[in-house]
């Protein structure tokens, strides 16, 4: 680190670390210089039209709005080449010539694409999430990214909701660990050096409760519930000095979030103490116009008076603030203030230094794609997987057996990245048909299609709509079964990769009905039928309502959208080269009429019996449990686990103090493994409705056959706490059960006293 | 009316409508004399055990209580000479000879069962909806009840719960219009009168959105989503003169509603000015416990805290309030105004000067059950029913046809009362089969079972707890269609009577899946492909998805469970002697994973096309339009109704002037009629955002066949505010849209200014 570097870094931690307002000289000094339109300028953030540029690197518009001094920002350029063209533009044509940020969505890799999200963070792994995050981080700012849209922290209970594929599911302790990791990966210990990017987290505030699941929909809840669940993990990024929010597109207490006081100043500011800068979602700032909160000048002038500092696309901002400022309705020292946070972020950026620092042309050979990199990303995949259920240990497969491969996605390249990778490269992924000959070269391996993902063309043209994704094969679904039937009959075993096609899931992909497609329904219950045993590969963007299929006789390996690598990831655990270790993240439910279901519910005042036995006049549905099909922290391995000797370090603690649990795991099965060691804490007595139990701790640990370790995990004095009426982070005395197991259904219990 | 209950009822419209707290002389001596044990006796309402006393009137325990002074009320005790031992158990064993409350649960009738709540609601005829109730407090007063547990205001958007066939369905106007109409109702303008009863608003609040629609499960919302979309009926109850309200089972804000000193406090007495008394339901108080708020002791001083002042059944005020005493934990202030409550509402009933007021021997046989009663049951069911569809204009049916009647419900005496008719005799509701004998007794009617209500002997027992609902024939479903089939082909139409049975609605009846059963579903199919017409009949106590059974070409008309007079007032309707007007209170969704779906719902930033075309980054789903099956206040008709000359009084009003919107309806087809002319007003602009569209008034209008109308509603100051950020109930300058037409999807529109 050169001294200058280290000065930049001390300047940044204390200012991050400041409690009172602390200004950065070089900022101050240009804010003096800059005209109010200039100010303005810094507020807007443009994309020259898609993360492809085809033509000309930034179009005339764009262009001539970087001379004027008019744009903040810039996302959908990459390469070092094409962003330094628009760089130069900044600091070189515009007055004050103020160098760009640049940014991107890389939500699960860059070029070297790793599982989705929803799937990375089944690994429960939070030394690979920083690990993959910061590979992210490596190879975009390789391509002069300095600034990414990520982390999606955002907790969702909703399995219709398509982009629950990319958050971390339903748990907000869960959830906050992950967004400290994403943001440690992408941001490191500074953000001025040349590998590392500003995080953004996302998105604030709420999108995860989308009403009915359907995207972009209205979210209401009380402020108990949002402190209590679905906050903690943005304020966990902020904590892990997150530089950047993006607004959501929903209403919080029927304010957008782009225009929400509370939000972006009280709560945010005030309250949190970011000292960072707030853009909006794409468009919406705009948005707010067809949310019914006025035009475009008025919610323009909302939004800045609510704390937001950047309009992405819009330009809102841009063409309305002035006007604004010179009716009064906004003030010069609110654009200046927006302003100021921008530029911060600049300087923090290494960029008033070096506007060139991100664009050297010789890193994305160097560092993109390497060899190292899809290694990496082939390890994160394999340690997305959840082995569902394994009839029979049919898993793993042995390379000696004839296999049919079987499944629409089984020899699919396009639906292996998954949702919304955009930086991605769907001609750079490894099929599993490819993975399963690279790992198993010596097998037997016969392929037929099967069935199509979804027969319906209608339905197959809104999920391609950037690529085809579901194809709709010439023959009939019944020659299809039928080649596949064949197929089945003539080997060992059948592999059938089923499930849903990546654009099934993500941003406006709702499902009303997220079980597995008719189509391959039939493909599934024809192959079963065969009498062969059958492994089903299961790919998903989400939770799927698979009641049916769980009571087959198969294995059922959930393995997400695996990313660039997942053939060869699939192909490393169908046949046991690494024994799978992922945990679900999420609840699946046995039906859409569950919905919501997740297991930190409240008991209720008539809890139904544990047993699922229906009682009348208990909180129980006539025709479904209340159990889900599948708990919260599920995950099987080829091995087997037990727990045992499971103690506290006390029976009682003071406030402030900590308490120990301690567990004995040991590897009783055939196989090394790692398992999630999972704790959950149940408040007996609350003065609000406590949650049934919280996830307070983890630990993943390996452990080779036959061995056993004594884990500890330690609950702190603040996971004892929570948010009382008063949103006061509290904890009260009284009685606490301690769980610790598998999962979320962990019965291993222990009690102890806060004094 | 003699002098003296003109003085007791001057003293209680002063003591109503007082703002500042105001004392009865009566009631304060009484205080004065009483023990704390006295005065926390009053607040304990116990059963006997169960609407239906088999031996004794009153168990022993009870009979001793009442004696000690322990008991403030009774409920599941009925018939003058039963309650008469009762209350003079208390009246003259006791040592202050105070009278006992005698509440009962009578939401649909009292013997006179008329049709469920949500299906009366679809009637959407307030003189209607007054006279039912009013019949109802005539019946029940007759047998001893001075006090109903009715009506149930909750405001429900979740077909899933079972509760919500006891509710008026989704809209806070129309479910206060209705609030309102039923405690006039059972209340009339003299409470002390015999024939009028208190009546008790539940369940205070939010009961209806049941996470997940189970029943019993928490509840969470914004307080601004309170107050504009959940509180406003219960709001409506309480200023029409609601004496009393209950507690819900369910928490606000993470407290149970009966410990919820927001709610009952802060919210109900100081800011809604309510002067009544509140009681908890059925051991909601001892709910608290498995709530997680501590033990009894420590929940009753809550719940007292809170502002509850009677105890049902759970005796924790009973057994723990002068322990809390004696420990400073309540003060006796507290258990002293509880009690004053309690004895005001027996004072402002009548029972301090009378105690047998409602105890005449005579009463029951000239009250209940008259010839005059079934008559308005029967009318009040004709114009509940909802007219769903009517392909070829099959219905109403000639009556010289010769009728094949299916069905499981064409002849099941059991499922005509509807749920929760505990004091209801079904033995003596007129199936449909019977109906059809008598309205039409010239017809060939020929009768097959056709299918079971459900095939599942599991399903049936849980439904049939209240008795049989559910009998599962000893044929088998294929032999039972074959006959249905063989009786349909030999007829000139069907008439399909299928559904729900009563007890798959109702309490802790929620359903995940709201389909027509399988069973009934294969019998509707084979019935349609005989090729004759087929008209279907469907019961439910809330809204089924029927996408599949809406395009067979069939007539269909929900009739909910329709009460006693069923099979008349449906052969009424079938036949053509009634003409159908009831119109939907709550959506129909085309499947589960749209719940919650409701016509009032937000724009949000990216609203999907009214056309329902999918478009990508838009607020819809990959698998369904957002639209319902069925929208809010639909319903058709056997003639038609066109809407002309759609016109505003004014182009503009301040605030606090009224506007009138003038329509012109015209009956152009073929039948006279009555038709509900809704008015729907949208807020184009607002500061929090605003729903689509909002129910703020409607008129049933009779119109002869080739008749037309001009039609005027007014909206009051009032019918333009929302409560905003603040919680305050504004309205805002700007654009409104006015909208009328036959339901909530009506598209004549107008628009005003409010200055
Ligand atoms: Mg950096
Ligand atoms: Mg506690
Ligand atoms: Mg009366
Ligand atoms: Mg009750
Ligand atoms: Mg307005």
């Amino acid at each position: 680190m050169s001294t200058k570097k280290i000065v930049i870094a001390l300047v940044v931690l204390s200012f991050w670390r400041a409690n009172a307002q602390q200004r950065i000289p070089e900022v101050e000094a240009l804010l003096q210089k800059m005209t109010i339109e200039e100010k303005i300028g810094q507020l807007n953030l443009l994309t020259p039209g898609g993360g492809v540029a085809t033509g000309e690197v930034v179009s005339k518009n764009v262009e001539a709005k970087i001379k004027a001094g008019q744009v903040g920002g810039l996302f959908g350029v990459a390469g070092p080449d094409k962003v330094r063209v628009a760089q130069e533009l900044a600091v070189k044509e515009s007055r004050l010539g103020i160098p760009l940020l640049i940014g991107s969505d890389v939500i699960h890799g860059y070029k070297t694409t790793y599982p989705i999200p929803l799937g990375l963070s089944a690994s429960w792994d939070m030394e690979l999430v920083e690990q993959a995050t910061q590979m992210a981080a490596r190879e975009a700012t390789a391509d002069g990214i300095n600034w990414n849209f990520s982390p999606m922290v955002d907790i969702a209970r909703d399995p219709r909701w398509g982009r629950i594929a990319e958050g971390a599911g339903e748990d907000p302790y869960l959830g906050s660990r992950i967004a400290e990791a994403m943001v440690k990966g992408y941001q490191g210990n500074d953000l001025a050096a040349a590998h590392t990017m500003l995080a953004c987290v996302k998105h604030f505030a709420l999108y995860g409760a989308a009403e009915a699941g359907r995207d972009y929909h209205s979210v209401d809840m009380s402020k108990v519930k949002m402190f209590n669940q679905y906050l903690p993990p943005y304020k966990a990024a902020l904590d892990a000095g997150a530089a950047s929010f993006m607004t959501s597109f929903n209403d919080v207490d029927g304010i957008p979030a782009t225009g929400n006081k509370w939000l972006l100043t009280d709560l945010l500011r005030d309250q949190w103490g970011f000292k960072g800068f707030v853009v909006s979602d794409y468009t919406s700032l705009n948005e707010m116009i067809a949310h019914g909160l006025g035009d475009l000048q008025a919610v323009s002038a909302l939004a800045l008076k609510a704390g937001l500092d950047m309009d992405m696309v819009g330009e809102g901002f841009l063409t309305t603030l002035k006007k604004s400022l010179d009716e009064g309705k906004v003030t010069e020292e609110e654009i200046t203030s927006a302003c100021r946070r921008v530029l911060e972020a600049k300087y923090i950026s290494g960029l008033f230094e070096d506007p060139y620092r991100y664009l050297d042309s010789k890193r994305p050979e160097k560092d993109i794609l390497t060899k190292e990199n899809r290694a990496l990303a082939r390890k994160l995949a394999a340690h997305s997987f959840v082995l569902l259920k394994n009839e029979n240990q049919l898993l793993p497969l042995q390379k000696n057996k004839k296999i049919a491969l079987i499944g629409p996605l089984a020899d699919s390249r396009n639906n292996m990245l998954g949702t919304w990778a955009p930086t991605g490269d769907v001609s750079l992924a490894v099929t599993i048909r490819e993975g399963f000959k690279n790992v198993a070269p010596n097998t037997t391996i016969q392929y037929a299609k099967g069935a199509n993902v979804s027969d319906d063309p209608e339905f197959a043209k809104k999920v391609n709509v950037f690529g085809p994704r579901i194809e709709i094969d010439r023959r009939s679904p019944e020659v299809m079964v039928e080649e596949a039937v064949a197929l089945a009959k003539n080997s060992d075993v059948v592999v059938a990769v089923v499930g849903e096609a990546t654009e099934m899931t993500g941003e406006a992909a709702s499902r009303t009905d997220i079980s597995i497609p008719d189509s391959q329904k039939k493909l599934i219950q024809a192959l079963v039928n065969t009498g062969k045993p059958v492994a089903l590969v299961l790919m998903s963007g989400r939770p799927l309502t698979i009641p049916e299929e769980f009571e087959l006789p198969v294995a059922i390996l959930q393995v997400w959208h695996p990313g660039v690598e997942a053939g060869n990831a699939i192909a490393d655990v169908v046949f046991g080269d690494y024994n799978p270790s992922g945990k679900l993240t999420v609840t699946w439910p046995r039906n859409v009429g569950q919905i919501p279901i997740y297991y930190s519910t409240k008991n209720t005042g008539r809890p139904a019996p544990e047993s699922d036995e229906f009682q009348k006049f208990r909180s129980n549905y006539l025709d479904s449990p209340n159990s889900p099909l599948l708990p919260f922290g599920y995950g099987l391995s080829y091995t087997q686990f037990e727990y045992s000797d499971f103690k506290l370090d006390k029976q009682s603690i003071g406030q402030g103090e900590s308490i120990s649990a301690t567990v004995t795991v040991a590897n009783t099965g055939n196989f090394d493994g790692e398992e999630v060691v999972q704790l959950y804490v149940k408040d007996m007595v609350r003065s609000i409705t406590p949650p049934k139990r919280e996830l307070k701790g983890f630990q993943k640990v390996f452990l080779k056959k036959g061995e056993k370790k004594e884990i500890t995990i330690t609950l702190s004095p603040d996971d004892l706490k929570f948010y009382n009426s008063q949103l006061e982070f509290v904890s009260e005395s009284g009685e606490f059960e301690v769980f610790v197991g598998t999962n979320s259904d962990a019965q291993l219990s222990q009690t102890f006293i806060l004094k």
